[in-house]
């Protein structure tokens, strides 16, 4: 077998377990933090369910914590018709640019010096342009899979929305095209000569957790909790 | 006492407790979960150590994590001068335009209608522009607010940032002027048709739990764990 063909086999399948990367996927710094593997950047995104969008608004920037919702290669936000960033968008014909990130902190390093404090974290960055969705079918499974996102199962179990309601609710799509993640682990990279200093050094892990369920005080007796809320978010 | 008097020292309260509000910091909608109270937007800065940045990069927006400390009415940020934000900052005269924002997620609002379901959540944006810190005694000031916004007490137990590291590292101040706060508490606000569905419907509160610290595999032996380690962020 010649090398050509084993290099073009690697090539295709490059293209489909990563994201290629661009210019401003590209850190100045801390490189080897930056992954574009497609399976881990799928994975945090799937952990979480707020994300900060950032878009332009006079020509200077604006980020806002919002809902995302992922299906496949495409990302979700919705809002109010009435919404700034949603306002934008519609009028943009050509959609809007915008950065969206997704953030878990895992922990807090403390180092023996100053400068080497950091935290452990994962980060998704997604540059590209938002548009709205004007589909009708396409906006109600993109609302459905916000909803899914952040509690897997729920949209199957509330009543869906109904013709007023969705005329109210603009939906933007974002592709994942232009997308890079980053992630700390492990604990503490000191200098060598500061080793023996007697600061305690080490991680303090973080993560969220969810509480006791507190049901609506309108909430009809005889309702059960829902499979999907047992044990929710406890693996 | 006439009324004139009155006004005017209402007035003069309102400038000291509250910031003003400008055109983007008025929301266009749920305008009543904005707050521009001083004390309640420095609690929540206070409370967190992780925001999202938002600024220019050849005029399309770019959202990075980063942390960040308080000091009064100033914020910092930190990180290598051979960062992408950073360099910015340094290039631009006029400093760099930026929006930073602050959230905390609190809970998942479960309605029984899909339209209605949300999260409780308090955010800060801050609008603004940041610029380079120079003064070399406010920018190791920086550096420890934003050590202690993370960890209160650790500055002081550390070793400082040696003359090579504090020139490797570029700090941005940004000026707490134009900000707003968002706040959402409670259950689920359905419409009142609603309350008969067979949906289980309420809160699944959330909040960042702080582990059992891991120690650096390089710690020396009888080192204790400093006082602002115990128990921390259990409050």
């Amino acid at each position: 077998m010649t090398a050509a063909p084993q290099h073009e086999d690697r090539r295709l399948e490059d293209v489909s377990t990563a994201y290629g990367r661009t210019d401003r996927t590209t850190p100045s710094r801390d490189r080897e933090r930056v992954s574009y593997d497609r399976e881990s950047v799928h994975a945090m995104l799937d952990e979480g369910y707020v994300c900060h969008l950032g878009f332009l608004r006079d020509g200077a920037p604006v980020v806002l914590p919002t809902l995302y919702g992922r299906i496949g290669e495409r990302l979700y936000v919705h809002g109010s018709t009435g919404s700034r960033p949603l306002r934008t968008a519609q009028r943009a014909d050509d959609g809007m640019p915008v950065s969206l990130t997704v953030t878990h902190v895992d922990g807090l390093v403390l180092a023996r010096s100053g400068f080497h404090h950091s935290i452990n974290y994962r980060s998704v960055v997604v540059h590209g342009t938002a548009r709205p969705v004007a589909d009708e079918t396409e906006r109600r499974t993109a609302l459905d899979a916000i909803i899914d996102q952040a509690v897997p199962g729920r949209a199957a179990d509330c009543r869906p929305a109904d013709a007023k309601e969705l005329a109210a609710t603009a939906v933007l799509s974002l592709d994942l095209a232009e997308v890079s993640a980053k992630c700390r682990t492990g604990g503490p990279n000191d200098e060598p000569e500061d080793l023996d200093l007697p600061y305690w050094s080490g991680v303090v892990p973080v993560a969220p957790v969810y509480g006791a369920l507190q049901p609506a005080d309108d909430l009809r007796p005889g309702i059960p909790v829902p499979g999907y809320l047992a044990d929710f978010r406890r693996a």
